[in-house]
């Protein structure tokens, strides 16, 4: 290490403070945030701006990405963007018996660096991605269907702030117990008994991030860094639609790591060919002691029950609920529900699905509405928001997967439809599939017990843009429908507009009682679907949705063990 | 909770200075305790001196303890001490399907208390189990069968401490993420968007402790107080033959619960009948989503497995290992190797199983010692420790139940004693059965990969007073039967006497990448299979032996979840 040394000192010196302040951040709340969101923002002090961002990805398209790693047999890949470009870049396919024995051969000395420098070296990564957001906007885009804008703030300075609020989670838990303590225990008149003790976190092993479709570097950072964080290796194996963000991610982490003095084969990627299905071989090598995953309950299960080597974090499907009772600010609702509903066509773990509405109608500052009215109310918001074409484009973004477009086909069959889907051409990319949301009208009171065909739509995920406006008996009823919701399928969200005191105090109650998180009368700029790292939780991990939260201390804690040595003193 | 305000405040102000010296002390880690381990000591302030609290345990012997708990359907129980003694007292039989709901009507109230009240009310029974430590210590020892001595200490202070120190963790954990935020994220021109935050540490629901045989109170109580202080309600199962000291426990709990205000069936006892096995029963019940268990690795195993809807901890079995490779101080190195053996006849999950000799011998400060003189001279040190009945007892205790007996009578055959056990009387309690530890030798070099029968013998934990001195090759024979070890079996603790600086490093290498805890050169009046709260880590939780370390952050972060509601400010 003497020869990194320098290194270690600047990367402390350049990034200490900022790891200060996410420490800072997640212990108040507060906003903050060191990534810049508005493009114009970048392109000075080393970062890409919009041209060298995107020459910076034209430049990678219908190439080999080689990252150097040992073991790699063969080269694989096959993504087609949802926007219908073929990204034409290949990937190393590794050989897991020679990169897994490499990928631990520098987790000593990465143990020994310590916290501090770990966490540098980490913020160190984080700012290189930093600098090529818009390099990175580009590459989620064209996995995720996400529009630029989006792909740019939530697959750019979103992603990375939820990399760092990871780090500063696993630098405090770290640090909790000192390194070293001086023990004297008094024994009367004889002399103390005196123990000399070091304390030291030590890695489980080699931590394996399964990444997702729709969010490869939103969901995949958090798991990533905090488990680099706490001194294991990091084996990447992306969706196979959504590799090249996190192969870049893969490639910036290995510079670094090499840059500081470090194995960069503490940070690999394992893409795997069509149809390989390489997750489920991965997550059950002895060698894996951390998964980290989001995707599909089945898979989540099966990871939970399977990988039992190691410690499994999951984010798993789930129905989100939003309780439309009564409001002071109809409009606001109206344009809140209809950005919520439109935002990425649905395509959001915390999207709402089902708006549970009183059939006979609710209060609001505009007099009385009736469930139709309401529901038809909400159709024209989101018709409004999404009547021009180059806007509808800007905020749907493209279909993910043909998966989704059947759900949203299959979904005008399951009752009344309130609002229509309608296709929306794309002039930049044609062969895009892009569509608006789906709303149909669902009965709910009096049968979520009877197992009708309206309970199987509405108590199953329908993830895309697929909501359902369903009739309720009262209040009451809806918070009970809630409260099942939540216990039996999860959520990632709940939402509520209400007036009443009493409404809102069930609301609460069912939502500390089953672990939900909870929105309550938003009608301004802030939609049920974000959160903000530093400050809002995403999931729980209390419900069926989760069983992990972004971030606190249990999603960082068991990542590492401490080791105690004790001496006479 | 109005009419509780008054001892909210109160019991604040009782206790806010230890929570605080205990949070202090498990960040320093330096010596602290406020619980005395001096029996002299208690008799003042409303504490039961040595008469009082003898006096209190005859009078509970025989008799019904009837806690008040709804759902009792029967009276059970059949405890006989090690030392000889029915204790003939009967407790609630609970019919579950009474008792668990009975159990969540408090948790609201418990949970809108909020962490600080929790941790105090926690406090609270731990100064009355304090109180009552001469008590809790006849209970402990006529179930356990340790010497009074220990029960003293280990079953009162040192398991008090253990229960802070969960409460600290606890408390220290709940209030990283603060009350209430006011987030305000800057709109350059435009008005800030703005939110008001709360966030509320829920539980995860009904907690389950599966206590232990040897430890009830001291492995019980982390368990115990970190689920209880995270809001949760506990149900206590304690071993068959050691449910006084937990039926105690629990009683005061539930005392000092409906004094503050809350619900007593936040904590409550599931007493069995003879080979019922409630505990495979109550560890699946849907309620029970936290399980704290100690024993053997097979029930550990299954419950780990089958107990999915939990968080399940377990301290499960290991073999301990001590190599002997050098030593400066002979003498002081077998004093506290054969006080390490003796210490409640082996009957402890840290007590040393083998001891890792090279069979060209050892370098000391008196000169080379052959395998031979080392393992000679070691059980001499015993010889000598327990020549004197008094103090073998005093020292031994009772072996607990006829399977460590077996297991010690069947030791002989497994190789050369180099020390055998012999019977010691005891005049007070002449049918407690007394036993030295047994020291047999075998031979571990050249062998650990042919599965001979001394491959069997050490490699199989034998719980009891039977410890083995196994030659190996040479210190780097030993290092790697170490490593084999603690990966393959676990271990709570590893020690070892070398002066080779060397030696030392590949020692220490060894358990920071097993994650094990390592004493070194321990010669003077602290043991290997002793810990201190809020100083020493209890087991790693990252071997086999157990999958929680007692304790740290990653013992209590995932007893509560977060539930975050936000409104537009």
């Amino acid at each position: 290490m003497a020869a990194a040394e320098p290194t270690a000192h600047a990367l402390i010196a350049q990034h200490r403070p900022t790891l200060d302040q996410a420490l800072e951040a997640i212990r108040t709340r507060a906003y903050w945030s060191p990534h810049p969101e508005h493009p114009k923002a970048y392109g000075e002090n080393g970062s890409l701006d919009a041209a060298a961002g995107k020459a910076a990805f034209d430049a990678v398209l219908h190439t080999r990405l080689d990252l150097g790693q040992p073991g790699t047999d063969d080269w694989v890949g096959g993504e087609v963007s949802p926007y219908g470009v073929e990204l034409g870049v290949t990937y190393p396919h590794a050989d897991v018996d020679t990169l897994l024995p490499a990928m631990r051969a520098g987790q000593g000395a990465w143990r020994d660096a310590g916290a501090e420098l770990r966490a540098v070296v980490c913020l160190e990564i984080l700012k290189r991605i930093s600098d090529r957001t818009h390099e990175f906007a580009h590459a989620v885009m064209h996995t995720s269907g996400q529009a630029f804008m989006m792909a740019f703030q939530a697959g750019g300075p979103h992603a990375q702030d939820r990399g760092l609020e990871a780090v500063a989670y696993a630098y405090a838990e770290q640090v909790r117990t000192p390194g070293t303590a001086e023990w004297s225990k008094p024994q009367g008149k004889r002399d103390p008994l005196a123990l000399t003790k070091s304390f030291t976190p030590v890695p489980r092993g080699i931590a394996l991030l399964i990444g997702c479709n729709t969010f490869p570097t939103w969901n995949g950072y958090p798991g990533l860094f905090a488990s680099l964080a706490t001194g294991n290796a990091v084996l990447v194996k992306p969706h196979p639609r959504a590799v090249l963000p996190l192969a870049l991610t893969v490639g910036v982490a290995r510079e670094v790591l090499a840059e500081a003095g470090f194995d960069p084969n503490l940070v690999a990627l394992a893409a795997e060919r069509p149809g390989e299905g390489i997750a489920k071989t991965l997550a059950t090598r002895p060698e894996i002691r951390i998964v980290d995953y989001t995707g599909s309950t089945a898979f989540g299960d099966w990871l939970e029950a399977n990988a039992r080597q190691a410690q499994v974090y999951t984010e798993k499907a789930g129905v989100n609920t939003v309780i439309v009772e009564s409001t002071a600010n109809y409009k606001g609702m109206l344009a809140n529900l209809a950005f919520s509903l439109s935002l990425y066509s649905g395509q959001m773990c915390t999207t709402p699905q089902n708006l549970l509405i009183p059939r006979d109608g609710i209060r609001t500052d505009e007099g009385a509405k009736t469930f139709d009215e309401v529901v038809a109310d909400l159709a024209r918001s989101v018709d409004g928001l999404l009547g021009d074409d180059a806007r509808a484009n800007a905020l749907l973004g493209a279909i993910v997967n043909p998966d989704v477009k059947a759900r949203l086909e299959a979904a005008a069959g399951l009752g009344e439809v309130a609002l229509a889907s309608r296709e929306v051409s794309n002039p930049e990319f044609p062969d895009a599939i892009v569509r608006t949301p789906v709303l149909v009208k669902l009965d709910g009171a009096r049968k979520y017990w009877e197992g009708t065909d309206d309970e199987a739509a509405y108590m199953g995920e329908c993830f895309g843009p697929v909501s359902f406006a369903v009739a309720v008996d009262s209040a009451a009823d809806a918070v009970a429908l809630l409260r099942r919701t939540v216990r039996e399928k999860g959520a990632m969200t709940v939402g509520a507009y209400t007036t009443d005191a009493e409404v809102e105090q069930a609301i609460e109650e069912v939502c500390l009682e089953e672990a939900a998180q909870l929105s309550l009368n938003l009608t301004g700029g802030v939609y049920v679907n974000q959160t903000a790292a530093f400050s809002d939780f995403h999931g729980s991990g209390g419900n069926p949705a989760a069983n992990a939260a972004l971030t606190d201390g249990a999603f960082v804690a068991n990542r590492f063990r401490v080791v105690e040595v004790r001496r006479d003193a």
